[in-house]
């Protein structure tokens, strides 16, 4: 690995937007080296490399927003002088951090789902060890302004997640994230129990608020962020930081969120990366769960109640075995429909004759015989004094 | 009409246990008169009868529990004794109520989708009105041991539907059912604002608690039954019932239900008629609300919030239009992903130069003045002193 390659990413990460195809296209065409000195005016092109990103964006289906070559690097030219990568990969050495790149061995490979939209880099503070596969991570996500129910649903969920072994992924904001990764660090199952992934720079714990959980976060888990230190949370950055979470892990599973709310945008993303999508349901009166319903009730989510259907979601060939059936199976179950009848028949208190059970009943005798038997054995009719009655346990 | 085929229902009614095949196929093959004849041991019957039932069961599926019209007629033969039809007419003139037969103009018409398990009469106590079509009644039915929020939802659905101009069907059980008919009373949209499906007979309002409610129904809207006066409601015909709920509406929604409840069975049958299934979600908390989950999660119902999605399931063309979007569309909606950008850069207190924008947004001067212009209009940005801050709306 060149310490070139490096230093190019770290400075592209700062010069482009998460998600700018165009700038994305020109690494893939000519590396990350060369796509700098070409967006920072130091290399110049020829018109194959033009013919080549346009191929590139229309193969994933972005052409749309491509303006062409010079355009693009008159919107890359004004931050040409802010680029300062030494600087950046300074800050994260000083703050305990590193930054990775595709080739290192730490690379989350499910982020390589992402395709063209695979981040540049990632801005990492936390333990240097390798994240767990997206198969053993779970993201939960939801409102910010939580509610008491999903407070205590998230709390459930991330902590028995984590003791199943799961690594949880959310975004480190007040609420519904604040919830998962403080339960996650409780319940700490993997090595890894926990992963927040910003949308601004990881050189600060924001929002101030959450400093001392993401410093937790930090030092048993990963903070995450493709943007370089520095760089403000702005809204576009959330709605781009929501295509990792959903990468990272193989569910995504929204526990409250309002009829508009970013964690239905990470929903479509997991659900654009063919990842699982799972929605926890709740009063109906509340609005904090109406995007939970929504998504349930659009196809975009299955209804999720407890780990063991995110554990089924997350390794649907049923690696997770999980209880299919709660509740105690009724001690009539499986009898046939003329001895179900008979079963009602019979009297709780009092017995009855197999002549009077064929009339109340409507069976032939010889069935109301047949049938007691076997109600008999399985200790749902008992005899007394030459008649019948129902045994306590039917 | 003749009084012979109303009084062989009649007493058909009793000496069948609801949805007993072999003695619906008779009816079918020979007509009712001569079916009871024949029951009865009145009428002698040739193999090609026999050879009729066994195909006309073969097609419904239901071969498999005939054991051939000797077995039937022993089975019968208890009964017997019993049939007293003339009482029984006589017993709901009494009650101001009455029996009724398919070939009546009053026969609820939905009930033919039944096929082979449509009834063979109705007893009927309430208005001699005809009840409202399928697709302007919906099923509400659930747990007997309801909970506060299952009480709430369940009034506030069948209130609205009701004032929507459905009539309300539910099982006259205490709970979700009594919830459902009280407030289908209050709304009282149609002529028969309710009606309550009884397991046993309706010359007695079962289960006791609820006898004044189920006596405004009556008086208001429709207590009915397959079963003739007298009879108990056994497990098994309550099993039998919920397939008359199901058949009468054109959704079955069930609002609170257990893991295992009879409000489920109600719901595979109508999933079974091809009509349409809801299910209220609620609190993963609540046992009353894992029933509804489970037919959420398994795919045998749509998850419904309110009055005006179940609406929209009992008329799926659209003809109840319900509010498909809540909520107020935000300011940034439909801005293109520059300008979103764009907006993210401008400060809120102080204001920001072009060129300032240009460097913290990463777009050309070109593309940042356009912005700001197409913002400007939008009202979601505004100069002030040459430089350009958010607008307070946006």
């Amino acid at each position: 690995m060149s310490d070139n390659e490096r230093l190019a990413r770290a400075a592209l990460s700062r010069l482009l937007e998460p998600q700018d195809a165009a700038g994305l296209a020109l690494v893939r065409v000519v590396g990350a080296t060369d796509a700098l000195r070409i967006a920072t005016g130091q290399l110049a092109f020829g018109p194959e490399l033009e013919r080549d990103i346009t191929a590139l964006l229309a193969d994933n289906g972005g052409s749309g927003i491509w303006p062409g070559m010079t355009a693009a690097l008159k919107r890359w030219a004004p931050r040409i002088p802010d680029l300062a990568p030494e600087r950046d990969l300074a800050t994260m050495h000083r703050l305990g951090g590193r930054m990775i790149i595709p080739s290192d061995g730490l690379w989350p490979g499910q982020l390589a789902d992402l395709g063209l939209h695979e981040p540049i880099c990632l801005w990492w503070r936390g333990l240097e060890h390798e994240l767990p596969p997206a198969a053993k991570s779970v993201a939960l996500v939801g409102s910010r302004d939580s509610t008491s129910y999903g407070a205590s649903v998230t709390g459930d969920l991330a902590y028995s997640l984590a003791q199943r072994g799961f690594t949880i992924v959310s975004g480190g904001a007040y609420g519904i994230d604040a919830h998962a990764h403080r339960a996650a660090l409780a319940g700490a199952g993997d090595i890894v129990p926990t992963i927040a992934v910003m949308a601004g720079g990881v050189d600060r714990f924001y929002p101030s608020g959450n400093e001392d959980l993401l410093r937790a976060v930090a030092n048993q888990g990963a903070v995450l962020a493709e943007v370089p230190p520095g760089s403000a949370p702005t809204r576009y950055r959330f709605l781009q930081r929501n295509r990792l979470i959903a990468a990272l892990a193989s569910v995504t599973v929204v526990v409250e969120a309002r009829w508009r709310s970013g964690a239905l945008n990470t929903a479509h993303h997991a659900e654009t990366l063919g990842r699982a999508v799972g929605a926890v349901p709740g009063s109906v009166h509340s609005a904090n769960s109406a995007g939970c319903h929504r998504l349930i009730r659009e196809g975009g989510a299955v209804c999720v109640t407890d780990a063991g259907e995110i554990a089924e979601l997350a390794s649907p060939s049923g690696e997770s075995l999980v209880d299919l059936v709660p509740g105690q199976p009724a001690a009539h179950d499986g009898l046939t429909l003329e001895d179900l009848i008979l079963l009602d028949a019979l009297p709780l208190r009092s017995t009855s004759s197999v002549e009077k059970l064929t009339s109340v009943a409507g069976l032939s005798a010889d069935s109301v015989r047949a049938g007691l038997g076997r109600l008999g054995l399985l200790g749902l009719a008992e005899s007394e004094r030459g008649g019948w009655k129902r045994a306590r346990k039917a």
